[in-house]
């Protein structure tokens, strides 16, 4: 068969893969994981009909591909995820974003799977995105770069998962903006999944979530600092823009009750009210902190471009028919995931998801996980999402044929 | 009795009323209605301890004050609102907010009650605020203009109300800010109210919501053009950041069932992707209207003080006990409305306070309108809306021993 991005995947070789020494963090490089270069003699289709190539992917693996290649689970990270799935944040130095559901004999158990995890195209964190160098013009791309898709990003990623050798994955899982990558995959290329987990995401991004994108957009581009998009030649980082876009987006990522629970209207290290417009409410400092944070890590058109790639992701309209077609005739096996608080992405879209996989008859279990964590719970210690997912993957494993893990099942 | 704000309000003699000439609106004064300097001899306390004095406040009425003044309706204004309830605007010459509700015969009926609706203090459409010049310094107030509380607007609109003569109002309305000025009224004047009506509104801001309005507060401080408050000197306005605060308060406004019902993912325009920044989506086209045509009649400085004086506003905290405390005694006769696809004050917040009048054995009726239509419900055409309201206001004229109107209750 021929897959979408035009890469012959039976019984092809894996490509040597391409280690790049540590270097500047700043290059946006990636000195503690792998990196590889793709595409340069065959360059990326952009949907936007852009050829694209060679480009850089920058990736963290965790355990160990087995003999016969059939034990790898690829992760896809959200919107201001990364590839540290399970290492401290080369920059923050924070704990990676998923390290609780990763390691022996936790939810993803490297002593039986192999994980992959690739920062996505148009990122900061070492793939080839808009702050990266433009070969034919020796300067930063900026918005130069071109507008990229969710079936952009995975088209790079199965480019990446061919160079490791690897026909079908065992599982794809992700939430929020990875589900939105498990979908693309599943809808691309059904053969390669075995099976999906898409979690608290949706088939096409909402008016409303396409709103909140703009405002995080606009607050960026009419910040000075941003330059038109070429802050780099000045410079600068319109991180003022990038910060008010974050504050912005993380009150989408909680829930009102979240809030209410951890802030309330508690003062911040006061005793009553300032009569000013400084943080008066830990709601308000904890919302500057996220912010100020976030600008240390992001780039801004990173930013715009994967915002951008989330707003254009419609499944059904991709394929001009309806969000059962594409999956028609699919054998992967999915558990689609929600969280009761999440608002960002509600239940109700995931429920789309399974009734069209329902109208495929395809293999699909549903879980809304009780929550009053938001959106966020895919990313926090949500006991009954970890034994949702190490549920699934014991039961996918059994079919798959994987050997049993050396925990008990169920073992966190 | 001696009144919050030291007026006393028994058997005084109305305060002449100066209607000053029309004159440059960009002055902040307003050329179409009335304005009123207030404590001159005796100026406003401050919740925040600062005596304020004199103030203008610029107001609007409709209908004619009886004989003996027990007819008059106190509306109270949101956020962004002004006191143009039924007049044109007088920069964007858009219809009042509420036009469709005044007139004779329509649900503030015009040919019973007298209308009266000032701007409030802080605001920037006639009524003192940041905006204007400080007689102590001949320059504009900018950010030394004191910090507000919904307290002090209420006190503010509380000498109005003496000015104009008047003991007792029939009725104070409003909805989201308004509704707390109601709620306000209601605690600090309870005998100067004879009915109530708070409308999606809540006894104290939430968590949520004061988190929204601190994005919009930083859009707006970390624009350069917001040169610390001080932008009148510089012949500036803060707009980028103040269309950012706009946008992102306006999606809270709506609900998502309103936002996929009004634009869904439909593009503006255009059949295909631009593959670019521009507004593909007509969601993003509304959002950047929302924002540009608000900057045009706001001043950003009175937004950040106006949105403080919601975060601040907690009627139960204010008086150092449960919010039924507020209430004791109350003879007001109160109907609270919400609409059920508010989730910027949510159905629970009136429950909240339909449960601390209720203990205190209040006269309250409480109605939740099924909408689909988010916040904004308050200012659409919604008939249920309207019939509440004119049943409310008929039953309640009825017992204030108000004449019938001309037209058959229950019209229009």
């Amino acid at each position: 068969m021929t897959n979408r991005c035009g890469a012959s995947v039976k019984g092809h070789n894996p490509k040597p893969m391409t280690v790049v020494e540590p270097s500047d963090l700043s290059s946006g490089r990636n000195p503690l994981g792998h990196t590889i270069e793709l595409g340069r003699e065959r360059p990326i289709q952009l949907d936007c009909g852009v050829e694209l190539g060679p480009v850089t992917v920058a990736y963290q693996t965790y355990g160990t591909l087995n003999a016969d290649r059939s034990n790898a689970i690829l992760i896809c990270h959200a919107l201001t995820g990364d590839q540290y799935v399970a290492d401290p944040h080369p920059i923050t130095g924070k704990p990676g974003w998923w390290s609780q559901l990763v390691g022996p004999g936790r939810v993803f158990d490297t002593d039986r799977y192999f994980l992959v995890c690739s920062n996505v195209l148009g990122g900061c964190m070492g793939t080839t995105g808009p702050r990266d160098i433009n070969p034919a013009t020796g300067k930063p791309w900026g918005v130069t770069f071109p507008v990229i898709t969710i079936g952009d990003m995975v088209q790079v990623q199965a480019r990446l998962i061919d160079a490791l050798g690897i026909d079908q994955l065992f599982c794809v899982v992700g939430g929020s903006m990875g589900g939105m990558q498990v979908l693309e995959w599943c809808a691309s290329f059904p053969e390669r999944v075995f099976s999906a987990i898409p979690i608290a995401t949706a088939a096409r991004h909402s008016a409303q979530n396409i709103a909140f994108n703009e405002v995080g957009r606009q607050a960026i581009t009419t910040d000075p600092d941003w330059f038109g998009g070429d802050y780099a030649s000045h410079d600068a980082k319109p991180v003022r823009g990038l910060a008010v876009a974050r504050m912005a987006a993380h009150i989408t990522y909680l829930s009102e009750a979240a809030l209410h629970r951890k802030f309330g209207r508690n003062l911040q290290g006061r005793q009553g009210f300032s009569y000013g417009f400084e943080a008066d409410f830990q709601v308000e400092s904890y919302l500057r902190h996220q912010g100020s944070t976030f600008v240390e890590r992001f780039d801004a058109n990173s930013y715009l471009y994967i915002t951008r790639a989330m707003d254009y992701f419609d499944l059904a309209a991709e394929r001009d028919g309806g969000l059962a077609d594409a999956f028609k005739g699919i054998k992967t096996r999915f558990c689609v995931i929600s969280f009761s608080s999440d608002w960002l992405f509600p239940t109700s879209e995931s429920r789309a998801v399974v009734h069209a996989l329902n109208a495929v008859a395809a293999n699909v279990s549903f879980v809304e996980i009780t929550s009053d964590k938001g959106h966020d719970a895919f990313l926090l210690d949500e006991p009954e999402l970890h034994a949702t997912l190490t549920g699934f993957l014991n039961g996918a494993a059994e079919h798959r044929g994987l050997p049993r893990g050396n925990k008990p099942e169920g073992g966190r």
